[in-house]
């Protein structure tokens, strides 16, 4: 039997992270409910995005242009570069609006298990930026895990060759956060990272 | 500034149902990476399924066609209709698989605070597939709801002038439900609702 229109996209959606069958024929419904005002332009949004989206040959950050606007941006601190593991990484950084520099995504990290090698990573391009003479800061935003840090002490170790400085964001008790409900780690972490109030 | 593809479309995508801006980018990126095999086929059935569907002229399902699948199948009981508020209630039932006859979506139900009246809702055309003789038997299978029950009440008044047998889905507890765990108004439908063993 031929699958349906409504069973083709139920089924493209619910390929969607996060998303599964009974979300998908809710979000279905929601859609068809609302032809005009979503349906149609979500559509034209979806093609005319993946028509002129590309991958910032500066930093690897997704954007309708290449360099995108943050490498673009003069305004921007060109001194220091934050490097992160995924695009979502930096992007949540921006959320926050507190960094001012630049970005390089590394687009994965250091993985025996899976198999993911230094060739793998976008280091060489990280080399460059870091014999150049103006930048003077590279701040390791891995991830907390033992892919992210092995991944940030790797790179700290190939760039000592270079004039910058490498530094690596804070571990700790989350601004908020409840000792009682923290893991060891994170409390082992915060204990070893005290300082002199 | 004029926004971006990327914002908006993590904007269409973030007013779909249990979808915020934080899922929305996330599924964003997730499109991203799949530019080819889910991107743009998304995209693409996105604006078909926009196109080619319609509101079936007899029961009110969603489907290519019209009447749709459901009233087009011969092999299903004609003498049986089950009326449910929303079609996405039809799809539930569709999914147990276990009623074969036809179905009747009302498009909401009664409600005194929402201003929603009999002639709001799809009842005209319900009367006459009553007065029909081929039907027998119609199922209110309205939601366990203040609204839905005084809907399948309203409407089993309406209907006792035809020569039909209405019926009503059972309330009671759900299988494989602990009493402990139940709210008082299941309980109570249970016990007023207890059969002889």
């Amino acid at each position: 039997m031929p699958q349906s229109e409504i069973d083709i996209l139920t089924n493209h959606l619910s390929k969607l992270p996060g998303i599964g069958k009974r979300s998908a024929k809710r979000i279905l419904l929601h859609l068809i409910k609302n032809k005009e005002t979503l349906m149609n332009p979500l559509g034209e949004s979806i093609k005319r995005t993946a028509a002129t989206i590309k991958e910032c040959e500066n930093c690897g950050n997704i954007d309708d242009i290449s360099p995108c606007k943050i490498c673009k941006d003069i305004k921007r601190d060109q001194t220091r570069i934050c490097v992160v593991e995924e695009v979502s990484d930096l992007w949540a950084i921006e959320r926050s609006n507190m960094f001012k520099g630049l970005y390089h995504v590394l687009g994965g990290t250091l993985s025996a298990i899976d198999g993911v090698g230094p060739e793998d990573l976008n280091i060489v391009n990280l080399s460059l930026k870091a014999a150049n003479n103006n930048v003077k800061e590279l701040i390791m935003a891995t991830n907390a895990t033992v892919d992210g840090q092995t991944t940030a002490h790797y790179i700290a170790e190939i760039m000592s060759d270079y004039n910058v400085t490498i530094s690596r964001i804070a571990h700790g008790i989350p601004i908020g956060g409840e000792l009682d409900y923290l893991d060891d780690g994170t409390l082992n972490a915060a204990f070893n990272a005290r300082k002199p109030l």
